[in-house]
């Protein structure tokens, strides 16, 4: 699924450039590139199925080169994440009845990449061999508002694995004084948005609980519509998550507990507090940056600028080639903002010049 | 005299490009290009001869086209003012040598163009009558420690001139106290480093108090070096300026007290004292800049860069293509540091390449 608009990352993620498309992590790959080989790992290339916005066609076929047409399915409306799974299962039913699909974005941080391959191993062999949906369940390590939480039945494991359980309850984003409580008990988990299913399992689950949804993708055994077909079948489908429209309902999820350190890296803040820390609590990810009584500050420039800072404490200094932001760390809400101030001020240039 | 090097403006101003060719205030213009269309005001065009460091001819070839051969000087060496003024000083006695001169550097700031005008114009009317140097006196605004201090005599008017006095003393960068001394006379102004004088008065002037560099450059009638013969008299001649080589030591130099506000803008501090303030005594030279909790904070970057700044009071902001500074006003004494830090990284760099 690489599919998202815009971001919190401003300047460096825009409409034109969302998260998933760019390195802000640092380093050569962009965040698809980085999900894309990773599966390449696991599953043979020809496997793997990115979805996205007709939008970003362009981008992922310059980010990862020769891909199959099949490969790249081109979403014409935004619908969430319900739609979007569909489509790929249709596709993928034309070509494999069986398949044990991973479902997952392409824009999340992955620390372990052999506890991560482990994990979805066990995943998959589970799905293999078991009609159940398994999600990986990350053990909280603060009360996130911003993420989905899993209830687990604690009491017992299920499948003979240590790390797996029933799933009771999801709750997305819950207030802070309800993540607390959560975290509090030790039977929640965050929720990766990565869905482990074999295909007739998925396809029963939209049947059950999404049937419009079935309807439009995953009734037919064919399902090769026309450009204007598949424009018409998002005018008209719903726009909804896969945890809202089926996780929260279905009664045979399980979670596995994952291994491997994660982060949807949602935020500056996040992104800080998941890279790694230089002296003085500096968190330098790009650009070649001189530092004089400077701490907590994060630099993510492109890599050919310099930046000399002196005197910051607890700053984001972001930039692209153009533009370069400063501002406090715990000012980051007010970021979107800037970028709409920013753009406004673009538009008036431009209209003026007309 | 437009032959600087380096500049406290890193990163805008640099080696390869000092102050005099930079627009360190904004505008399109650089303050060489502004100081030669202001004399354009003044005298014929074919009048203004620049001299420079032979590094910096193509500069200024570039900045003022279409300039002849005798007008632009390249010393092959630095060797203060001196040399610099005898060296123009001798194509000006081939070409005309009743000449009445005006000697100026590049690079400082005049505020008010038509006093300006009328201030120099009053000191030519008496160096054309009379064997004097008129030198430009601004009355200072505070105890500057870096500038030359010209005392007067206060008791008298001289050439029946309101705002003309005979010179008694010259003193270069004087320590705060005495300055503060200085300043609560009355008796003292800032030297601004601009001098009237003709040609024979100045010949006479080297001739008795920098006689050695009379004899390179002034003794002859017709000063037509090669380069070799040129480079050969800059190595001999020693390094000095026409403050500590002459006017300290003349009995003939009277000072016109300016109108036209003057700053050498020799420092970060000393443009954002100059230059004027937007709301919250920001001062935005250049660049597309958004403000949001800031304050007393000085920004200059390239026309086409955004800057996005939240929560800084009292700071520099500059950056040139691919340089961005970001440090306390009151730190600005460190930003030689700074540079040092940045070319040795540059350097090894460079080396490791090899």
């Amino acid at each position: 699924m690489a599919g998202g608009f815009g971001s919190r990352f401003w300047p460096i993620c825009r409409d034109e450039n969302p998260k998933q498309f760019s390195n802000i992590m640092g380093g050569e790959e962009s965040m698809l590139q980085t999900t894309f080989h990773r599966f390449e790992r696991i599953c043979p290339r020809e496997n793997i199925i990115i979805v996205t916005h007709q939008r970003y066609v362009g981008k992922v076929r310059e980010q990862i080169p020769d891909l199959d047409d099949y490969q790249v399915l081109s979403e014409p409306h935004r619908r969430n994440t319900a739609p979007c799974i569909a489509y790929a299962a249709a596709v993928i039913k034309n070509r494999c009845p069986d398949a044990n699909i991973i479902v997952t974005p392409a824009d999340h941080a992955i620390f372990h990449e052999a506890k991560f391959q482990n994990d979805i191993n066990q995943a998959l062999s589970i799905t293999s061999q078991q009609p159940v949906i398994v999600t990986l369940g990350v053990p909280p390590t603060d009360p996130n508002t911003s993420y989905g939480y899993i209830q687990i039945n604690d009491a017992e494991n299920t499948f003979g694995h240590a790390n797996m359980h029933k799933v009771i309850t999801f709750t997305e984003k819950p207030p802070l004084e309800i993540a607390k409580q959560f975290i509090a008990t030790g039977e929640f988990f965050w929720n990766a948005g990565i869905f482990v299913w074999s295909l007739p399992t998925l396809i029963k689950s939209f049947k059950k609980f999404l049937p419009t949804i079935y309807q439009s993708f995953l009734n037919g055994n064919n399902f090769t519509p026309t450009e204007e077909e598949l424009s018409e079948i998002y005018a008209q489908t719903g726009s909804i998550s896969v945890d809202v429209g089926i996780m929260e309902h279905a009664t045979n999820v399980h979670v596995l507990q994952a291994s491997f350190g994660w982060s949807d890296i949602e935020s500056w803040e996040s992104l800080y507090a998941n890279a790694p820390k230089q002296g003085n609590q500096n968190c330098i990810i790009s650009g070649q940056t001189f530092t004089y009584e400077v701490s907590n500050t994060l630099v993510n420039v492109p890599a050919n600028k310099k930046v000399i800072l002196q005197g910051l404490d607890g700053y984001i200094v972001a930039g692209t080639e153009d533009t370069i932001l400063v501002c406090r760390r715990n000012q980051e809400d007010s970021i979107f903002k800037f970028s709409l101030d920013v753009s406004f001020e673009e538009q008036a240039k431009t209209e003026n010049k007309k």
